[in-house]
């Protein structure tokens, strides 16, 4: 019997697990790896930052849904090294030799060398980085609390977002919301007017890629909100205590998020892949590595242009690729041509808060309640498991009906845990 | 005017919410102090250690309980020193004046000073500890599906719970249902006869203080689930790999989870109260500090005998407590004589798993699935809020009908966060 084909995915975002789906039941045999043991719902990822959804809601345990594929196996741990010459992978220390591997380890966040950057602003990318994120401005309500100091309480009560793209305008606008609902009621001896959110943005306008109409739209939202929008202003440097901007300007604050940029996750580079601008893999139109095969990249990590123009890191684009990257190794293994991965682009969307998000759909622009709802199935629909579509269901009602955010705990997540370092095979968190 | 008594409330358990809750609109001012933010549901502790509840079904923001209490404030801090005779308290480095003060900050994990224990074994008392196990005993299980070493591998898969007690037996078999369920079904290459679930208990039998009958029967429910009961068990040491038992046999195992006993919070004996064993503080019968008028003790810290024997550490004796504390405060405020505490015992309950409880209520023991049910319906009867409530029976719904845990996730819980440690009341978890 000759041994099946055998395939590396090094990723559970979308990219990794559509290009699972198709394989499931295929002829091979497929690791799936991830540092984490639950697939992100990355889109509302902002809405845990803010208090608005509980981690739960938007991570889903990946062996559940593996369960029903046989020839699928599930690692937990860390792509460390690849080897294309040989076909080998290292996951942590092990060596593992592949017939195809998909890299679709996504995205990193970006600080274009802004110094203070990596080391005082928040990164909201990752679930590791939004819980700290929303336990910080939560506990920066309660240190307010406690403080007599005006000045003092004034730069914990001041949130600066940088970065006017989605995640940068969505988390300013659920911040905005959490502010002047459930923690107004929260804090009733707090004086609101205190609380500042800035969004910074280097460009002329919020949401560049979307069309003008509705970039004007959303900062008008925005600004009704509360949210003061400030563009063409780039940062220049980040402090434990400040941001400031280029021209020199500071602004006292104990909170910079910043959503300003994405690269390529680490590695590649290193395992000395063709790379694209920001830190991303080149691919062919079939979305295998140039001059590597049976190296194939999908999602995020992957740099391809279409009309010459890069394709945006956005979960419509990795979940595409990573069903064409799948696709295109069975048609390898069958010796069939490979056939070209094609954007089917459907659309674009950004809500600002309740009542409120633009979208443009289909050659046409939406804008207000509509596009709002069609935000809201579109990423329920999305959301992968029963039961977390029912849960979040379940909050978003709540927080609909009440006005209210149920989940603004600041729980846990700063101890330190006694697994001993010699176990082989352990399997800590990275950070 | 005459300035209304000021009561401080030291503890956000149930001892002080029921204190709080006798105090909201009476003539006086209370502060409540709590090092987190929100109210832990300890009886449902276990289960979110066995991944059956997720942290926020059984934690609740302290403000929303608070709203409608126009003259309860909240400080989220420490009380780090308390001086009876200025009637001085201090949150964190901040003096508070009092008037009258209910020391109700609960109990801590006690190792008895078994060597290796406070520094290998896993303690069960408080959210921070419950949700590092459970990514714990997770992660073992990532981690032996990748061992190839059949004795590192059994290590991994070796469970220790020393002390047979509520939570022992609770957590016990909740663990068991963990495995042979979910687990199972999660890691189809795992041997899951490798599993060992060990349960120690120095004393000849689990659940001592329910009657014998009783405690039969859980042990036997828990040996049907595969876990092994070894009574008359002391343990002697603790290493990272290995739990020794008195007599010098060794179990090799990653996980030894510490139930074996508690003593009160930290504090009160530095700050010169008058203790009883077991590190809790020494009350009258009106659960005043003896010899500290203004001060004040309830719940699993304070150290009280009814009938010449201590009060238990349980739910129902805290809350009970906290109401008489209060209501004792409002009748020194109005000269009025002060009430005894008198426990009014409602039973005592215990879960095996599934279907399988023990009950000791109104001088009957009740077993199997009347007791289960009696358990149920009076922990999610008592579970705070009402969103809470709806959350907690989704996932037991879902959990019934599907044996199922979807709440199994390692989520990131060992970042550090950058808060800047100079921000005067800064409040950063405590470890």
């Amino acid at each position: 019997m000759v041994p099946r084909p055998k395939v590396l995915i090094a990723g559970a975002g979308f990219a990794g697990l559509w290009a699972v789906q198709r394989l499931q039941n295929a002829p091979v045999d497929v690791i799936l790896v991830d540092r984490n043991n639950y697939h992100t719902f990355l889109p509302l990822l902002y809405q845990v930052a803010a208090a608005e959804l509980g981690p739960t809601d938007i991570a889903y345990p990946i062996r559940s849904v593996l369960r029903k594929s046989r020839n699928v196996t599930f690692r937990m741990g860390s792509l460390t090294q690849v080897d294309p010459a040989t076909r080998t992978a290292w996951i942590d220390a092990d060596p593992v030799e592949y017939d195809h591997l998909i890299l679709a380890m996504g995205a990193t966040t970006h600080f274009f060398g802004v110094p203070g950057a990596a080391e005082h602003a928040f990164p909201l990318r990752t679930m590791d980085e939004a819980v700290p994120l929303r336990h910080h401005v939560l506990g920066r309500f309660e240190a307010a609390a406690a403080e007599t100091d005006p000045v003092l309480r004034r730069r914990m009560l001041t949130f600066t977002i940088v970065g006017a793209g989605p995640t940068g305008v969505e988390f300013s606008g659920a911040l905005a919301e959490l502010v002047h609902g459930p923690l107004g009621r929260d804090y009733p001896d707090l004086d609101l007017s205190e609380v500042r959110i800035v969004l910074l943005e280097a460009m002329d306008r919020v949401l560049s890629e979307m069309p003008e109409e509705l970039s004007d739209y959303a900062r008008s939202r925005l600004e009704r909100r509360l949210v003061e929008v400030r563009l063409g202003t780039p940062v220049s440097r980040v402090q434990p205590h400040a941001v400031t901007l280029e021209g020199g300007d500071q602004i006292a604050t104990d909170t910079v998020v910043w959503t300003g940029g994405v690269k390529g996750a680490i590695g590649p580079e290193a395992w000395g892949l063709p790379m694209g601008p920001s830190g991303r893999v080149r691919v062919t139109s079939h979305l295998e590595v140039e001059g590597m095969p049976g190296l194939w990249c999908a999602g995020d990590l992957a740099y391809l242009e279409e009309e010459g123009e890069a394709l945006p890191g956005v979960a419509p684009v990795a979940l595409q690729q990573g069903t064409t990257a799948a696709r295109n190794i069975l048609r390898t293994i069958r010796n069939e041509p490979l056939q070209p991965f094609r954007y089917r682009d459907p659309g674009m969307l950004a809500v600002i808060g309740r009542n409120a998000a633009v979208a443009r759909v289909g050659g046409r622009n939406l804008r207000g309640f509509p596009a709002w709802v069609l935000w809201l199935v579109v990423h329920v629909a999305k959301l992968i498991g029963f039961r977390n579509r029912m849960l979040v269901l379940v909050n978003w009602a709540w927080n609909y009906l009440f006005f209210d955010r149920a989940v603004r705990l600041i729980l846990p997540y700063a101890r330190s845990v006694p697994v001993p370092p010699d176990i082989v095979g352990s399997r800590a968190p990275e950070r």
